[in-house]
């Protein structure tokens, strides 16, 4: 598409969108359920066409030779369609998150001032190459009241566009108008640019992705943008540390999947427990396949380390099997090192002391603050919220883990008998 | 200042701000009260100096030849001052903000997950000439844990280096650092353009003050900023309401005080009622001065209404004794008209339909939703919040009159005995 018509083409799009999110928002909760449920049936009748599709993605990811790893993700066989089906039957049966009376209360002047659940609106969704995030961010907004405008990844384009023709011929006959799944099947960057400038018709952007296509999402946009960057992710063993316990929880903090946000990158180790910690540690870490980069004093102790960590390591999400390791003096130094050089995300101590572990909870400025536990259960399944929109370190609106009732928000319902102000 | 040396002085004090934020965040809820007292005696017995300061702005005003309104605005006098003191003393008696657990659950695995309130961290606050909202938002700030760093407008630089000069000598002695309160005291944007550039240090900007200044900072900064840009809030009389009760209603949201967001701007009347409603109605505003506009039905009806209803009238938030009307065949027609020119801050329906009243409530995007009851209500005191930091027309974070609470996010505290993820 040029530019003229790409801009032209979004922005009815996302008017189409922001006036069904109006009729949405009075759909309700066991409606939005059972539509799910039919998106779910639809999608398992159309799999042959789906995988069709899927087919032309894969063929022109092998004649553009993409990465393995890339082709991996692109990939809709049986077992994959079958799990989409499945996540919107999940979906689903999540408790609805609208109509909520989060307060309720009655002024002297007799206003009962009501302030409950509401949808957002309209949520764009912007994310990279697995297609089945199509028909999960629609089970999402729907669920939530929402519409939404989807853009993915270029290389899935054709899966994308089949999934959710699948889903939007599923509305025709519900009471949700068809506008309110919206997708942009531009395969470059325009279309995307000229959503990110719509701040009156898209009401919040959900990037799913890496930390570059985060970037220029919240570079390009005046719109709100639920975010995380990075995860460099700490946990600090304090000498007051059952050691066991410590070698476990950093263990399975870096190793368990490295990969992901919530993975330890930097381990903090109190200079008073180092010498009946560190060796065991070390060797599992090596064993295992870990490089370590220690801090000057960490090499000095243990030879075994000889890869130096350097400032820049500090503020490395590594994403691999890579580990920084720093002796520090004293809790205190462990919550300043953090607090300076952590992506607010997840951060952890292990001591047996509670006090201590208290003022780690405390002080530690991040989003989820552990004692005692692996950095790795920041996750909207872990913490019990039945689904992941996202991974929030900003501050505003939602930090941490963003399940359903991250895409909602509250609007106040007065209740008067004609009052007036004097 | 010139430019270099603004933006190094801007962002050495942003780091101090930032850094004291953190200890600030581990003062009791006890202390930072007694502090706040301790502040509003300090105002108290420095008033002679604030009011000498006060002089100097006063002087420099008359001799630009301000304009009276805001020469009004500027001055301190004695009543002025002591109601600063009173203000301060009224936020520290406001019930603690932070600590709150917001959530408290145990996982199937025995973590226990504790959503906890806390401070947001360091909050700019940009205002224009009222130098008591120097101390207001010291005390907001402050009374919520969070560092502030403040701009005020040049005409009131003298006040305002005045009071926030005793206020942060009132913190000597006490936990609170001196450094949690910052003063920009440039004279022109150049400090304030620097500010909106520290998104690692600033977490959040309050802008209080007219339309051009808060597009100004929201189109400068990627901080997220709490704002609401006008105010163009609508009553919508049903052929259902009480004819009495609307026009007490529409005079209070029109005439009680026109200058201000949560004043009516546009009066929606059902075709059906018109007749019965509107001589009275008009007879009233015309008496009380309010000129009105009128769509083509409302001036073919009554023709004591002779100026046009615009398009661009129905977009305006005049400010002042002005209404436009229009008339409508259906409560669908008023929710469509306040959906699409509403600046989504307050709007009401006059109506003894209950039915038809929850419709209007569902229906209309705004923050604030009435039945039967003035525009006028939307304020941070009348919501009973005890304070208003602002009032937010956006969906994220905080929406309609922002209390205490909007200057508070969340942790999550997670407590384990050696969880780790498989």
């Amino acid at each position: 598409m040029k530019t003229d018509k790409t801009s032209k083409y979004v922005l009815v799009l996302a008017e189409k969108a922001k006036e069904a999110s109006r009729k949405l928002s009075l759909v309700s909760g066991t409606e939005r359920g059972a539509v799910l449920l039919k998106m779910a049936e639809a999608i398992l009748s159309k799999q042959d066409f789906i995988a069709r599709e899927n087919e032309k993605d894969l063929k022109e990811a092998k004649k553009k030779n993409y990465a393995k790893a890339l082709v991996e993700r692109l990939v809709l066989n049986e077992k994959r369609i079958k799990e989409m089906a499945e996540s919107l039957r999940e979906i689903s049966r999540l408790s609805d998150p609208l109509g909520k009376v989060l307060e309720n209360y009655k002024r002297p002047n007799g206003l009962s001032i009501n302030k409950v659940s509401v949808p957002i609106g309209v949520i764009g969704i912007i994310y990279e190459s697995r297609p089945n995030v199509t028909s999960d961010c629609v089970g999402l907004c729907l669920k939530s009241g929402n519409a939404v405008i989807l853009k993915g990844g270029k290389e899935a384009l054709f899966s994308n566009k089949a999934i959710f023709g699948v889903l939007r011929d599923a509305l025709k006959g519900t009471g949700i108008p068809e506008d309110a799944i919206q997708l942009i099947p531009s395969s470059d960057r325009k279309g995307l640019e000229e959503m990110l400038k719509l701040v009156d018709l898209v009401d919040l952007i959900v990037p799913r992705g890496g930390e570059s296509l985060i970037k220029f999402v919240a570079d390009n946009s005046r719109i709100p943008v639920v975010k995380h960057y990075k995860g460099i992710c700490h946990v600090y063993v304090s000498d007051k540390a059952d050691v066991k316990m410590a070698e476990e929880i950093c263990f399975n903090s870096k190793v368990q999947r490295p990969g992901v946000c919530n993975a330890m990158e930097t381990m903090l180790v109190h200079k008073n427990i180092a010498d009946s910690f560190m060796p065991s540690m070390i060797k599992r870490f090596i064993a295992s396949g870990v490089e370590l980069r220690g801090c000057a004093l960490t090499r000095k102790l243990f030879k075994e380390i000889k890869k130096k960590a350097t400032e820049q390591d500090w503020y490395e999400e590594y994403l691999d099997l890579i580990l920084s390791v720093k002796i520090v003096d004293s809790t205190d130094e462990a919550i300043g090192h953090i607090n300076k050089y952590s992506s607010h995300h997840s951060d952890s101590i292990v001591t047996e002391d509670k006090n201590e572990a208290q003022k780690f909870l405390d002080s530690v400025d991040s989003a989820c603050v552990y004692w005692n536990a692996s950095t790795r259960f920041t996750d909207g399944y872990q913490f019990g919220l039945g689904a992941e929109v996202g991974i929030s370190t900003d501050k505003l609106h939602v930090r941490g883990p963003m399940g359903l009732e991250g895409l909602t928000t509250y609007k106040y319902e007065i209740y008067g008998t004609g009052q007036v102000r004097t």
